[in-house]
């Protein structure tokens, strides 16, 4: 076994089932709430975010968001709901996959059942990322740990990008 | 439903199951085999990498080796093997995770049983990575999409690492 | 000569004098006005800017800025001006060198004198990039060719940087 | 002025002049030579490397070399000589500029002159490079502080690159 060594690199299921999860309610959102397992740091990982994230009955996964740089994807290990992906909706359950492009559309999902909703969520680590919230009208800039917000109404674009 | 969109994000547990995987063999390993399905490519994404690997009963899932840059995690789905993690052994089965932090530990699984090894492999896709290959005392370094291999015998160090 | 070439590595100090300067007032300061010749653009560089600007007398070389991840110098060929980085004021002439750390103090350089302020200007090329001008209370963010700009009053920090 | 200030921002050209070179033999080229006075480092630069580079008469400024990843420029500041660019010879004398594309052709100063040859010598600092030799027929691969080196005839290419 690897326990106790210095390097933990192996999780066994029971492990991760004991590990304590945080509870993260969205900063933007308080009806979004997950408890959240960072698998990913538990064995050292710096540059993958790696979470089994719960979502309890009645909640959001996360506020509606999407990504400019970090792309992110989802496997549902248990429980059903419904995600909003752009302006459609698909309903989600057990070794469905989901993926978010960056700049592409924004999405969450919603625990519309009675049993919680338990995935992993993956993506990048990266210093710099920009988030829009559309339903919110709101942009989130991170840099190097400083988290910045901004109303849509509030930015004027100096230049566009290129096709 | 998201299907027959230009912009798939969503792959049903059924539509994995249908997506044909791609057989492959480590290229300097031959008992190193997997069938391979790419769930990130599937949905667009670039920066990561996701697969749906599947290891058959008797065969190495990759040659046994450390990379310098991509991290890489590993949640098992289905199945039974036997992960070696620097110079241990460790049992996996379904739902147990495997963390292969850069500069670590070389790693790889064996699928000892009977039944097929079933896992998500997730990593970091990068322009650069080099990569050791202890057992055979090979390094491959792969720059831009162009993959090169030497002896370890053949490198010279030049210069230390700073610790 | 490479003169003819697909690929000009080389200018001579002639080929440069002959090159156009495009006459560039920055987007947020009327009196901020170079003649610039992209010496990098012209020899292939993509990820470093090299730039021979000439600011002629009575003019700011820019906005006074202050980028988070631009890393950027400049050295001073010919003419005389005056630098202020933050808040000390620094007489500049030929063969002096001023760097800009990121996050680090802003700056900017107005040509006190009766000749053109001729000086190289190198700094790197990154996708993203966020900018600060103090005086002017607006920060630039730069992403992947997009510019958008916000008045400082308009930004709400939800986490601070750590330290 | 800002001289025993925390940040160092400014060097006059008599600062530089008074600060101590450092003389650097290339690794690989007993004849390579250069006086180098890192102006970056100096004020605080950690991303672009900025050197004022003497390369005494009858020295090269380096081994015959190309990046892969690693751009880097030269302007001459004072003194003449010869650099030859992929297979061509070109005079070189105050004013001119030198660009180096990554992954194109290789390069060298030689200062076949009686005064020394002073240039700035700008590149990017990476994590990261590759370094063909072809005189020598030797590779450098740089990763995060180790520098290795292989003999081209050790190299077995696996895949190319894609076009």
């Amino acid at each position: 076994m690897l326990k106790g060594d210095m390097e933990v690199m192996y999780l066994s299921a029971n492990e991760i089932e004991q590990l304590e999860g945080v509870e993260k309610q969205h900063f933007l959102n308080p009806e979004a709430l997950r408890i959240n397992k960072s698998l990913g740091d538990a064995v050292g990982l710096r540059n993958l975010g790696v979470h089994q994230v719960l979502v309890p009955a009645g909640h959001y996964s996360t506020e509606y968001h999407v990504h400019y740089y970090e792309e992110e994807c989802i496997y549902i290990l248990s429980g059903t709901g419904v995600a909003t992906l752009g302006d459609q909706q698909q309903r989600i359950g057990p070794g469905d996959f989901i993926g978010c492009p960056i700049n592409g559309q924004a999405h969450d999902m919603f625990n519309d059942g009675t049993e919680p909703l338990v995935c992993l969520v993956i993506g990048q680590r990266l210093e710099q990322d920009v988030t829009d919230y559309p339903k919110l009208g709101k942009r989130l800039s991170r840099n190097s740990g400083e988290w910045t917000v901004v109303e849509h109404a509030a930015i004027t674009t100096v230049r566009r990008k290129k096709a």
